[in-house]
């Protein structure tokens, strides 16, 4: 049987052989929501970047530029990093530089990987289903917050492993101690996201909006890979 | 109010700020369930080693000496890593030197701690009291498997999170997700641990019991604390 294993943190990335596998990276305020959003509303490809710099560049190439630094858009950045920006008409057909906090640098560290794959609430389903039928081992990948392990990465990834529990087993115990979270908090889970400690720490920002759209389930079906440095379709 | 906080690996140790709190140290299989025992069955002092040779050098202060190394006893100790070992006659009285695989790391690396306490399930109602006296902010310090997270720490870090909710607020998201893991485990957990993958390694090495007695809840009243490198009883 395939396995599924669960890094809680880029800070525990190191201990996992990353070779032959599929990686799912997971941030889902917001950076993976973001960019299933933006695939799933007609982006062309989303190239994602640790460094600011580097992802200025790409203005010269057209790319619409993207991101956030500690949650605060990016002053001269086209788009922040709420889901519904990249929703915008005139994103459509384009392509996006992004860089963010977490979830770029989780990307950047899961390059020894066979497969990167977008994963967020908006698209598990999806997600889960592609996953199925690929001859692959899997680890899902938490971005957290700024090396400590979070709430709502966590708790998706204790989804996809119980979306995924006839067809992998775990690795390790992180898969089991992540599912069992999630169970528990199913029946509230936006609730439970909304009182978590990112969440609050966010609140101050007005993104009531983006936690709700956010952790809304299988709004989308479209699989965000990514192909020689960009997020594209799988499909 | 006070703040509770959990590392659920030594590997993001680094990322918490240990001055002036309280560090309750957790290795359930079998390192911090092992001192409770000794503790409890009048066992004078524990000093524990993250280095072996360090440690058989204890023997020419009439230490007994014990430890593993992969969950296998040193060939020449006096007692291997069973919670049973320290229940032995000839140990009462005694000082023990120890050295485990994780436990004593975790240890190690708690040193700029202002407390360091040894949590297990044996002892953790007295373990919950003490620190509700104690003015300090908490940190569960998770011992892990090598790096990773493993079940049996991470459930005790949320079923003390669920003990102190009143008296303790999160200092983060890593609490309220041990927590949650707990809650939905609680009515099963020597059947959730036994299903670990920690503990199905550690299986071939006959130490069912030894699993079901470190999950036994409040078996005991002691409180270890470590003072001037030696653990010892809080009172």
């Amino acid at each position: 049987m395939k396995t599924i294993d669960v890094c809680l943190s880029p800070e525990l990335i190191h201990l996992f052989d990353l070779k032959g596998k599929l990686v799912v990276i997971v941030d889902i305020l917001r950076a993976t929501s973001c960019m299933t959003t933006g695939m799933a509303h007609g982006v062309k490809a989303i190239r994602p970047f640790a460094d600011q710099a580097a992802c200025r560049e790409m203005k010269k190439q057209n790319y619409f530029l993207a991101g956030e630094r500690n949650g605060i858009k990016v002053e001269d950045f086209d788009l922040g990093n709420s889901p519904f920006d990249y929703m915008q008409e005139e994103v459509k057909g384009n392509k996006v530089a992004v860089t963010t906090t977490n979830g770029t640098v989780a990307i950047e560290k899961s390059a020894e990987a066979d497969e990167i794959v977008i994963g967020s609430f908006l698209n598990i389903t999806a997600v889960a289903e592609y996953l199925k039928n690929q001859d692959k081992d899997v680890i899902v990948f938490c971005a957290g917050w700024k090396g400590k392990v979070n709430l709502e990465d966590s708790l998706f990834a204790g989804a996809l492993v119980a979306k995924l529990k006839d067809d992998f087993e775990s690795a390790c115990d992180a898969p089991l101690f992540a599912q069992a979270a999630f169970e528990y908090t199913e029946a509230s889970l936006l609730e439970a996201v909304k009182n978590s400690s990112h969440a609050k720490r966010l609140n101050g920002m007005n993104i009531h909006e983006d936690i709700e759209f956010c952790m809304k389930l299988d709004e989308y079906k479209v699989v965000p890979v990514i192909r020689d440095g960009e997020i594209t379709l799988s499909n």
